[in-house]
């Protein structure tokens, strides 16, 4: 971290600087220049300071970090990829690129049935589908709860596909643990900080969604709150941020791939369904989102999108699902991928 | 709802979506335009739809909220301003603005009744810190947990002043109903449907805050799963938003709140603290805010800044609170209110 | 566009929103609804409506569009993709994605025949350089002017690649018109107007890039200026947007490539330079644009990124490019195109 | 400017970056910390360097700005406030609040001198109207022109209120120079480099606005674009920015008033109106500017506003315009300051 003091800080503001770092345990690297002076820390633990910390004192114009404030998340830490396995077939983070699919919320036994066996049949690894909902509204449909777990157990056990559906609270951890392969955390809670915690003592994998205006480094530091807790099986999820620009439903942030994967270990999944919003786009983003490197997509199928009870517009039917596989596959060669 | 149909749909795609809003149980008025025909349902209960029902419709183009999508906490609701008595002395929402003051974080008992006394004595009626603490770092300090409490209800008894603490979790909410007066939802929470949801089944007050890129329809939605839940004592609060400004933390957004008091009856609160990052700019705001119509303000103060252990740099001591509470008071008049 | 009524709005504030409408020679379509009433707009020419006319009118909530604003950009206009040949072997919109390369700032004579033969050497079809430079700082170095024109004019003639240039002003027009193949807007220019109108007198192709925060209808707006005025030369670039996320220049808005060539029939170029702010990122982001349909991509090239006077960081060495121009070719031909 | 070495940089890749520094002439302060070397420059020139100089170079991790990039627009530069004075009773950042009004577009003779003597009456100082008009479609209304500028200053002759209008183009500097009193500069030409350039070369003074999402920074590096040219009469705007925000037209941002006090010299002026974008909330933001601090008001106003023929909905009537003024005094008051 580094203090930049105000111009003409007082000698004795430039002390005080010094002896709180130094009365934290860090050694200080002074540099006095003619417009500022500035207290440099370089040590390795810079990221459990806190800049307030500084930018209290007398003298003191900010602070600026020098690293990064994640440290098990970080790519220094493992400069291997992380691989994640699940079920007999997906490993995440591997050379082939996983395909997760499956509707927003499971609706019937019917309805996720039929979905699994339509996107096993395309080429999905994994099975997606919605228990417990988080909804803007409170008048919305809240997902069918524990019997929507088991219509997804029933589905696994007829394809063979592992399954992934979403936690929203720490409440709902044990019960949904005895279900499900993959634990989602989605947008809303990428800061709910009871539920990171209470998830890193689990071990099960968990998918991290990207808040929907999350900073890269705060989707890090979410994964980090898991990290050090003891679980190391975790994936992020770039799902679109959101931007002034209303076209969309959220904006896409595809730089976000390839920055994830020079900065973490951590695999780097790919949601162009909430990316974008509109079933038109998922093709073309998520066809993006592979040639820039992601290592696994997560997209909406639904058997009849316009009778979707949540996100139909932004869903897949089989068939598009089952003529996008196809069209992903030479874009997964051309980067040296399968899928 | 406006159902806005493609350019050139065909006669079945617009009969289909007629048939599909009848079928919902809404009454259809058809517009047949030279360029699109649009269907417009404009029921009282158009708030219970979905947008994606219809878009995912062949021959759609978009659809057009054209009421806002709650009920419970429009101004249409209740035309007259909810007020919300808290301790012996303060109503928020009331003529007089209500002043919430004190640390982030309780540190100790001494820091927290030291505290309590200096805010008092300037003037402000509720006092607020934090026990449960959502830091966006797993290394930071997480608060004091249930001993914070005690110092809390310590400095009310002291006092006189009722106290406001963050709840981050449904698992808390009993253990911190003993303490508080009135529960706190932070920024990361305001999407936490677990947690709305299960305030709206207390019968204390509840002070939402805005979420960190959350727009001004869902903080209302935020609101509206607490009302719904039973519980009519809501208050919102502006603090602030994620803009691409990097110069302070987050962008008061001084248009919410004249905004908000046309579109809601529940009080609104000004939290300039966080909407600034920044001390020197915590005056400024507070001043603006109170002058835009606010109910009431959140002030961060703390004995040390320096010392603090979180949001140091942008807390006031009690010296420049004081000042400010007698600045604050002209624009009060100013615009037909107290403080 | 649909007139949205307040509730209770009164008889005669309906009549004179109806007069208003009729006045200005539009049909209307009124619908009574329950909860409000809404007055329609379904004409042909909606596009030359201001929605301010009525939203002062009382008793008027709010007006929505129905359709675009812009008419002559909109791929109902024509169905059929703009090409827009350029030079004796490129055709910016055809099967062929075509490559524009070349430095920020033409720094010397030098230095552009070098890239210029170097990025030819490597497949490029159009070299880009800057001779008059918006510069955010008024002590950074402005550009070359005319003498860059000429050495640019000078690699044109060695290498037989067409040119692209800047141009800030309509004073310049004239100038940069002798020597340019395409005049390029900047996105600081998006919406400056008066050199839109004075390019839409040319008859030389235009490359307009999308404003720092721009949205996707004032890019198309930027357009219609140009082609309103006669000159239908015209190709819109996708170059980042400015969001709050801090840990890339800007964030590449990668929905935009598939969502313009909906909506226009005009070509779609991709800039990865801008649109990340760092080298490492422009191959996987221009690997994500050409999978996401780009009919072109514009690269910097440098011969040496650490002498650059602008833009190095984001700059390609011509080994660099000659390898991603590699990769970009099986990109090409899974999406049916070619490089 | 802080350059701050990767993890493990060789000592060639810190030598060469040293090296790099000291031929520009600068000195350097070399920190060789546990887990990085960091290389500062604290020298007075630093807003003079490009920071992508130092972050192409081998072995850089990134580098930091300590020094705000601009000098003359700069608190230090000079300590004392600047006032700008215009016409005979009017100083903008002066003790007394100024305040120009007037509507969007001149549209008429009747209309200009209307509202010039009815905002004269209320207190107003200088009248406000454009000529030229930079809007977003072709298809609108572009302005009267010269026509208008000569009603605008038949006005002042009628009312003695120095007049101020907005100016897109250098070539339109000097034939609007021959009548306003003052120049505005537009949101979407804060960046317009050409225009700002030529208005440092004119001897009136120039009325900044921010640019559209433009941060604080670049506000004032726009300024120092004029400074630089040796006109130091120059104002600055904050005129509301874009976020995702869509219940308003922009989002004001109230923060940027007591921080643009404490960082510039030069006057601040809030535009409630394109700030909000509706009528109603001009009131509320005004006081809170002038609650903030601001120096100036810009408020639109107009005859008839339903029939205006652009910013209708965000204008106000004389009438409420004369309410406004007298809300104003006490805030005005309270904040020690007149209008």
């Amino acid at each position: 971290m580094i203090i930049v003091m105000k111009q003409g800080a007082a000698p004795t503001e430039i002390e005080a600087v010094v002896n709180r770092v130094e009365e934290l345990g860090y050694k200080v690297h002074l540099s006095r220049g003619e417009a500022r002076t500035i207290v440099g820390i370089i040590g390795a633990d810079d990221y459990l300071l806190n800049q307030d910390t500084f930018e209290v004192l007398d003298g003191v114009e900010k602070t600026v970090r020098i690293m990064q404030p994640y440290k098990l998340a970080s790519r220094d830490f493992s400069g291997a990829a992380s691989e994640i396995p699940v079920g007999p077939n997906a490993v995440i983070g591997g050379k082939k690129i996983v395909v997760m699919a499956g509707p927003c919320s499971v609706e019937s036994r019917e309805q996720i049935l039929e979905t699994a066996h339509a996107i096993k049949e395309a080429g999905a690894t994994v099975l997606r589908g919605g228990a417990f909902k988080p909804r803007s509204s409170p008048y919305s449909f809240q997902g069918l709860g524990e019997e929507g777990l088991k219509f997804l157990a029933e589905a696994r056990e007829q394809t063979g596909l592992p399954i992934i559906t979403e936690v929203m609270s720490s409440d709902d951890i044990e019960l949904i643990g005895e279900y499900t392969d993959i634990f989602q955390v989605g947008a809303r809670n990428n800061q709910n900080y009871s539920l990171l915690k209470a998830l890193g003592k689990t071990n099960k994998p968990v998918f991290l969604k990207r808040g929907i205006s999350g900073t890269i480094q705060e989707l890090l530091m979410g994964a980090e709150y898991i990290l050090s807790g003891g679980n190391m099986q975790v994936m992020v999820c770039e799902r679109g941020i959101r931007t002034y620009e209303t076209s969309t439903r959220n904006t896409f942030d595809i730089n976000a791939i390839p920055l994830l994967k020079g900065l973490t270990h951590l695999p780097v999944v790919a949601d162009p369904a909430h990316g974008t919003g509109q079933w038109e786009l998922v093709g073309p983003v998520a066809k993006a989102a592979v040639a820039a490197g992601a290592d696994a997509l997560m997209i909406e199928v639904h058997p009849n999108p316009s009778k979707a009870w949540s996100d139909g517009a932004q869903s897949l039917t089989p068939e598009r699902f089952g003529q996008l596989m196809a069209e992903l596959k030479p874009i997964a060669e051309a980067v040296g991928r399968g899928i």
